[in-house]
């Protein structure tokens, strides 16, 4: 099985059928994440390069993770001391990449757009770890997948996303796939971080977080990244959790089985609090082990993986 | 084989079955080592993460050899440029590399009593590598894997620990594992540098480093930490080398056989000189290698090995 | 099949019958990097550290997908964070490598000769991937390699390598092995980067690039590093690149079926222009997967790894 993209770069160009691929594909991934010995010959003799222009210690070891459990070979290059830090181009960087032999690059740029120049520059699969505020389509699907696992559909369920809509790249991929899937979408923040522009996707867009968690069958928390705390998108943190931090309080206002999301790392206190961090109603783990699986999906897919 | 305890966590509550336990396994690991394919399936399909809050090459080298030696994944990850720097809590960081695959995390932070605490808050195996001044317990058992291996026994074995007694796990370690085992221990150093306190484990002090070496079997020297220096510890290296540095003269106090040790890196003349460094009576690189032996036993152990 | 010699440490003292055996051993690991699943079993259980006193992305993952595609460990210590940087001495770093597993150690050093230091003090291969401005073996091979899939022979073959001669190992190591193989090599740079004691080596210099490449099979441009650019030995980056750059219309002095080779990563308008850089006579790419091969072979004729 093969996805028909050669690359990875964003949910918002995706099929229906080829999210459910996916994610059929990580629902069984994850029967060998279940196991006592975690390891297939699946992609042997396969290298993955992670090529991170941003440091990103989490996406990067579950990216790492996923390669070796299917036996793959993972290579790490952290730019800021690569030779790309040494002025290489781009093209450069990505021809000699796989000059060296990689057959996928998982990058990392802090430039929106920059993986799909990637992609367009050499002829092996490209996958996109985050790219400024635009996409991160692995954590996309390690949401849907999530949810899926918890509510058994997508189609009419109510999701919303709470937080720094504008400079979230979480926010968007989810938001792409959610709606393809045939969700209802609520994207909530204060007016600075909620770009009207946004209601064109076809999302609800809400600034009082009390309406939009009403009725919810998914709440999702996006991560407060400290340099806007004290920016002047907000008045001080305090006031934000107050107005935009999940607590059990606001969390009742949704569906008494709604579950509460959150890429991480939490900043508890902030955008949730202890007690709705550590609830049942919680599956911020679950998300990071289907981080996993989804990324196992993703490998497996773009190279064409042989059969156990 | 399996440890009765989840964790290590360092020597000191441990009981002589449990030392005498890894010190067997170890030494059954060593024969692997000693082969030329030095690779067993024992641990495929398993993940160490090692999580560190200080740096340290050589013990994490260690710990990525032992563990890909008995082919565990080897994950690792510096915590300078991790989410953890992000402000993540010990407990999120830690659930998260649950979730993530990790089944078991070996540990090193700058608090003592960290590595505990972790292990209180996931049901995956926590080994410290050294936290704080409180133990470093693989250094520990590849000390007492060393001693054992040149002398055949502890019972009644003067074993000297020379240094800065204040600040170092390693002799924290090593003085617990020894004093269970049954070794005589005396602990010497400047005034500064070896609180009274620590006469209640057991251990004689001693500030001259001639009386202390006299009739000695092993002589552990301990690393003077740069840091400690120029600080207010010491009146200067050059005294501190002349007072407690080993050197032929000194050592020729202790018995004739009398092993050298040293946990590495060593700072030639200064806690040791060259001929004593370079001597037949030392056994730092005898360290190094049950260094790797001791890693291999306590993954093993800590995460219940198949057989070969 | 072994190499003669322990280490590898540079290409000057080599006879032809080892660079010939390395070259040869080299073109049989490209037919495992040309298979889909590039992986084979002959250094398993072996262990190569790299050591690296100065930072390259480039060269360390070369060696490390090299290591793995032959199923040895590949561990990589950056001395930056490492326990040299505690002021361990290098014959200490090297003993403790071996003890601690090292089957071989991959040492990039700022120092020339530290590399040929290093092999005297421990009895394990070392391969020299960089000392100083003396000597880059596995690029002078790569080099070799490279030209000898284009040209089928080196005798009487007219190699031309361009630019700061002073500084470049890469030159340096090119210029041994192409004089051994039986090549014509002429040196090209400004004065101030071209010391006349090269004329001894047996290759002509020349400080005019029009001359130098007229008549040429093989053009080799050298990397400006960014720190020359602006410093006492040339007059400015763009005088540079018009006196000493590559473009089309010098090119156009050469052979019409020379080749153009860099060791990367290029600067693009300065020392080759895009133009060059992309054309057919570019074999910039193949350097890059014959390094993989070249290291792959250096690996395992030092670590005399089984047959598959």
């Amino acid at each position: 099985m093969k996805l028909k993209r050669k690359d990875v770069l964003g949910l918002a160009g995706m099929e229906r059928g080829e999210l459910e691929l996916i994610l059929e594909t990580a629902s069984r991934m994850k029967e060998i994440l279940a196991r006592r010995v975690k390891k297939v010959p699946t992609l042997r003799g396969r290298s993955m390069i992670t090529l991170f222009y941003e440091n990103s210690t989490r996406t990067r070891t579950s990216f790492e993770l996923a390669a070796k459990i299917m036996s793959a070979e993972a290579i790490n290059i952290a730019v800021a001391q690569s030779s790309a830090a040494k002025g290489e181009s781009l093209k450069d960087t990505l021809l000699t990449l796989k000059a060296v032999g990689a057959d996928c690059v998982v990058m990392r740029h802090p430039a929106s757009g920059a993986p799909e120049f990637a992609a367009q520059l050499v002829d092996i699969p490209i996958i996109n770890a985050g790219d400024g505020f635009h996409e991160h389509p692995s954590q996309g699907l390690l949401d849907l997948l999530t949810i899926h696992e918890r509510k058994a559909r997508f189609e009419g369920l109510n999701v919303t996303i709470v937080g720094d809509l504008l400079h979230s790249r979480v926010a968007r991929s989810a938001t792409w796939g959610l709606l393809k899937m045939g969700a209802n979408v609520t994207l909530c923040g204060p007016d600075t971080l909620l770009p009207r522009e946004f209601s064109s996707t076809g999302a609800r867009l809400e600034t009082s977080c009390d309406a939009a968690v009403e009725g919810a069958d998914v709440v999702m928390m996006l991560r407060l990244q400290a340099e806007r705390m004290d920016g002047a998108f907000l008045p001080g943190v305090r006031e934000y959790a107050a107005l935009y931090g999940m607590n059990s309080r606001r969390l009742s206002r949704a569906k008494p089985d709604a579950i509460v999301m959150h890429p991480g790392p939490i900043n508890r206190g902030v955008e949730i609090s202890d007690e709705v961090a550590d609830s049942k109603q919680s599956v911020i783990l679950d998300q990071v082990q289907n981080g996993v699986a989804v990324r196992m999906a993703l490998l497996y897919l773009v190279m064409g993986g042989s059969e156990e």
